[in-house]
């Protein structure tokens, strides 16, 4: 049964993760703590079949299975941060090269995540209490960290339109290019969008959402981001692509919009929102969509339960991120606003087979981003998409695709199959 | 725009809307007070371009605009009430004859509903509180009260197949029957289920669903239900359609089953379960659905901003009774049973349409129902089918699929175009 959903192969071994660290094995020869210390993580990994070794090669592994990989740890006080605050200690030392691991990252992270608890940690929750809120200056900030890391890293391994979204494999042989571009359909065909109609877009990229709308459907975009570089990159682009006219990319934040639209579509920036700042998001809807034919789609990775992003994705990749519940979709950012839930569709192994193909082309660019960025960078990045890839692959988190409506408004179509039938009957 | 999007005629004139009232109209001409009282009301019903009207013919609507329809109040109390406690005397009074309604009964309560404010009045609320739990027995009276009318009752004027929940009109120009049809097997491909599957059905009707998965899907379907007369009828038609040996119906609450299922499905019960006893269906399918494979779909009555439901409605209706928003599915029912929701769709509009479909055969068996139910309860059905038409049809009311899975388990589909596929192209 389940034959037709296909399994994502994570068990890939990865070129560098078989690299040597990057820090020199300064400690002795390990000790009675070291092995004490060492028995205690090994009992915390061992069901998920991960062999703990230590600097000098030594392991506690007793499992009779033969393991799926290896932690490889360099030195005490990485051990005992691993007991501390293992979330956290596992990506800074994976970063900084103090710690190893052999086999396929993605295969061994998907099998620690399941280990964990959905309970965030008392650390956890402080760390997310005490952090700031997103105003629009912190936004830009958090933005500036990771989407302004220049335009020519991310043509190195993202598809060529640079869609940095999950990507939506309509058919099994698709490539990352045609997912892309089936993502960016599926989006329109959601909304319904018929010539002449106004689009906000709210937070968009490089632009490839915005061309593909005003393109394909003949409407007119008005599209924000507060990422400079993306923004001058989607200017050019559609200057050479003759659609400036119908695509106007504003670089502001969205919460400055002002007018009415036919329709608002966000894909992959309600999780750089945060938690406390949802209900704006709300606030936007209620006063940018028409009353009475208004309809949106917002894409976005989200969670079954809630709680704290990982706390070292946090501190080194997303600053400010919160992947919330479709519960606190609803209650902070829809109901207020009186929108209808109208549509839901989770295509959380969408974006697990999204991140193994960005990861293996991130590997064939590894000599440039070395080279570029530094070997930590490369590190904290290849784990970052290893273990975003697992941790959509055990529904760790999700991604979801949300349609609504203005109450007073009609669903955008009577029928969900009216949008898939829409290429083989024009409507 | 939203061209495709059917709209409802919501203004065809019931043959008994134009009825007289049930009681003898004793008071006298209406005074100062009675005037007074009026006014308000006609204040508050206006913006609706709703005409009060006195017992004595004499009105104070003032709009210009010709009214859509009228309320023939007959006597002070009604009058009073009609301030006081707007729900609930808008049903009594109805139900008893003290109120007529002059034009077409959904249009009118459509147009009332929209003046309301999503927020409960601290009657509603105090009288939700003071609600009891639906205890096992409880539940038990509560379903007694509403589904064992009589199944010649129901047969009047329900499909062929007796499904009482709403249809899934997939063509437009589908009768209530095929769009009946439709909806069975819209729920069976949603699940993908396959043959030899086990199904777990809480809360099963007349057995349409049980028996349809079982016909067309080759699955073993194990069907609850607690209201004796569907259960009977259901047992006699599986007999009859020699399907006993894959469909067992039992005459318990779904709460004591026991045993692993492929599929979780319930149609129309979760409406009954009660806000209070939310966490017990959550309870049931992480005890009996499979964790590596299994799947569940909930088909309820729904909101979109946590209110009791209507006063009248769960006086004289369904006892009991309580419309979840999304969110207290995620928070109460799926999040805690290790539930991820991969799938939500929005019918409402289907079910306005289902309704108006039962009202217009409703009116065609009047005479029986007068006849064997009498009056008052010809008139509570009539405005319960009605107001529950206007109430779907403004938003008021939602209608939600939602297909879920254990976390660990993959989604049942990879892409949502499989199942309306699955005519086309057999998986």
């Amino acid at each position: 049964m389940h034959s037709n959903v296909r399994t994502i192969d994570l068990t890939s071994e990865t070129e560098s993760s078989h690299q040597h660290g990057l820090v020199a094995r300064a400690d002795a020869r390990p000790g009675f703590i070291d092995r004490w210390l060492a028995s205690r993580v090994q009992r915390i990994i061992e069901p998920a079949r991960v062999r703990l070794e230590l600097w000098d090669g030594s392991s506690p592994y007793s499992a009779g299975l033969r393991p799926i990989g290896d932690l490889v740890v360099h030195d005490r006080s990485t051990l005992l941060g691993l007991i501390v605050n293992p979330d956290m200690q596992f990506g800074e030392s994976y970063m900084a090269g103090r710690l190893d691991v052999r086999g396929a990252l993605p295969a061994i992270t998907a099998q620690l995540t399941r280990l964990s608890t959905l309970e965030p940690s008392w650390l956890d929750r402080a760390r997310a209490a005490l952090s700031t809120a997103n105003t629009l200056r912190r936004s830009r900030q958090n933005v500036h960290h990771h989407y302004d890391l220049g335009n020519s890293f991310y043509e190195r391994w993202l598809d060529r339109q640079m869609v940095y979204t999950c990507a939506y494999f309509a058919r099994e042989e698709m490539s990352l290019e045609e997912a892309q571009y089936a993502k960016l359909d599926l989006v329109c065909r959601k909304l319904r969008l018929t010539p002449g109609e106004s689009v906000i877009e709210a937070g968009c990229g490089w632009g490839s959402l915005a061309l593909h709308m005003a393109r394909h459907y003949g409407v007119k975009v008005t599209a924000f981001n507060i990422s400079r570089e993306q923004i001058a990159y989607a200017r050019e682009r559609a200057a050479r692509e003759k659609l400036s006219g119908q695509v106007e990319f504003i670089d502001d934040d969205y919460r400055n919009v002002s007018g009415r639209f036919d329709a608002f579509v966000s894909v992959g920036m309600l999780e750089h929102v945060g938690k406390r700042n949802l209900s704006s998001v709300g606030a936007v809807l209620q006063r940018t969509l028409k009353r009475d034919s208004g309809r949106g789609l917002l894409h976005f990775i989200g969670r079954d339960v809630s709680r704290p992003l990982n706390a070292w994705i946090r501190r080194r990749i997303f600053p400010g991120a919160y992947t919330p519940t479709l519960a606190e979709l609803t209650n902070s950012v829809l109901a207020p606003a009186g929108m209808s839930i109208i549509d839901v569709e989770n295509l959380r192994l969408h974006y697990a087979r999204t991140l193994a193909a960005w990861s293996a082309r991130f590997g064939s660019a590894s000599d440039y981003v070395r080279a570029t960025y530094g070997d930590e960078f490369h590190r904290a990045w290849q784990l970052y998409l290893a273990g975003s890839e697992a941790a959509f692959h055990t529904g760790w988190l999700q991604l979801f695709q949300v349609v609504f409506t203005p109450r007073e408004s009609s669903p955008p179509s009577w029928t969900r199959s009216d949008p898939f039938e829409a290429r083989i009957t024009p409507v």
